[in-house]
């Protein structure tokens, strides 16, 4: 049985205790967070809003933003304890060296009240002591999800790209709903290439994957696209992207 | 039964072939290409590499490279007859009109040897005449897709889209690939992240979707990422999204 404390009470709090909860090693034996609203959630589970009377545990976990991560850790009123955060993007050294410090960092997207399937997620583990990575490494393993040891340094560089996998293709799809709006087409209707597009990068690597008139050169076609295009950002970014899939492929003219 | 012709012996004729054998009511009565080396794949149907000896069918469906579609279509011996192409970038018009024309058009990215679900695939159609219609739509419903009546220019729209969400993020996904390369990190442990985020749009629009720093307006993260990459064209595409995001979301001054 791990004794875990979680400080936060927002969305990635909630997701761990859902799925802790349904394993019989992982015992939540408190929840913090700063204001008592959001703590509703955790029913049958002692929660505190004052770090002055956090409960004994194994491993304090903090999930807050990552910008409060740093001044909760400082407050701690303990020492020598295991406490980690769960962010992408701040180093282990950011947490106080009064305690034993860690990352458990769930590289995914989650979503508020959507389920979600921990073992579909990988999870990047870091300790500063090499004893306690066994116990991130039990927990990662007890709700069934896989996990890597992952630096600071090895994270941050994670982090930037999932910005690229994530947020600037969804951006990228939010372009292309834009160009269905303007001319009328339902965008449910790229949908299936959007899963393939995904789909294909499990058996092949996105280098091999490319196709396309950038890569092929095509030159005209280039050019009916953008003329098709409305938008001044939109035709940036389209001849931003195609010079780097062309550089890419080895067509420095295009 | 409706009898078709195939013109080419690529990567769409040959996906197209192998699913009309597996209906009752499509008969592929011959394919042509213009050399005859490819045309070994279709075995038990007759072949032809040369244009006059075309046998009398309901359907010319050509699939051949872009640019060689006006000028087969220009070449066939024959009036009246209907004669579709597969392209998502070529105008209905550039078929000559002594035939009756119409599109077919695929909409998903199909490689070679790789099975393709036809009732995943949305199919684009357009005729010239109303009352072809009927028949590409039959064609549609016998493989098992989905169809959808599109005109030259919003298939044209649709090309564009296809690009942003295809090739682009594909692209996206290869940069990642570099940075994780270089950080030496699996590429593999971005996959979830992948799927979920093009899962996330069948049930969002890609607006709502929209998650990370650009859109908060996370200056500071922003700065730590763009410290992070190494290469100019890895920081250019990294500033010119996050400023179409934070545009989108009303953050004019990141
Ligand atoms: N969401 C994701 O997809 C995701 C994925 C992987 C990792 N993470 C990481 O997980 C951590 C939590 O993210 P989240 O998505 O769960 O955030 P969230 O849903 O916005 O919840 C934020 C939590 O932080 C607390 N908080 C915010 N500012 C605070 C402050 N100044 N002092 C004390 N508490 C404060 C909030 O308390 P109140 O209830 O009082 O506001 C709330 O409990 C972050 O480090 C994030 O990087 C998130
Ligand atoms: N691939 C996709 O993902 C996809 C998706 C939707 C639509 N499409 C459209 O489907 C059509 C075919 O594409 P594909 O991917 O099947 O191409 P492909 O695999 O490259 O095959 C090209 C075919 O065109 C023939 N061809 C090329 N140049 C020619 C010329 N000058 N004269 C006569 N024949 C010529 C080739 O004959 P040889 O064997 O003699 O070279 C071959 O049969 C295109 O209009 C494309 O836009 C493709």
């Amino acid at each position: 049985m791990i004794k875990i404390v979680i400080l936060g009470a927002g969305n990635i709090a909630q997701h761990l205790y859902k799925v802790f909860q349904t394993t019989e090693t992982l015992h939540v034996v408190q929840v913090y967070n700063r204001s008592a609203e959001a703590l509703s959630y955790f029913k049958n589970t002692a929660t505190t809003t004052n770090l002055k009377n956090l409960a004994e545990a194994d491993i304090y976990i903090i999930a807050v933003a990552d910008d409060a991560i740093t001044s909760i850790a400082n407050k701690l009123p303990f020492t020598n304890r295991l406490v980690v955060h769960t962010s992408g993007n701040v180093s282990m050294h950011e947490l106080h060296k009064k305690n034993r410090r860690g990352v458990f960092y769930p590289l995914q997207t989650f979503t508020k009240d959507v389920t979600v399937n921990f073992s579909q997620i990988p999870i990047c583990l870091e300790t500063g002591e090499k004893s306690d990575f066994k116990i991130l490494k039990t927990i990662a393993d007890a709700i069934g999800s896989t996990s890597y040891k992952i630096s600071s340094e090895q994270r941050r560089a994670l982090h930037v790209s999932a910005v690229f996998v994530n947020n600037f293709s969804n951006h990228l799809y939010r372009i292309a709903h834009e160009i269905c709006e303007t001319n009328n087409v339902p965008f449910e209707i790229l949908s299936p290439l959007i899963q393939e597009t995904a789909k294909k990068i499990t058996t092949l690597t996105p280098y091999m994957a490319q196709t396309g008139p950038a890569k092929r050169g095509d030159q005209q076609t280039i050019e009916n696209h953008l003329e098709k295009l409305d938008k001044d950002i939109h035709k940036e970014i389209y001849t931003l992207l195609t010079q780097s899939i062309a550089k890419t492929y080895g067509r420095e003219k295009l």
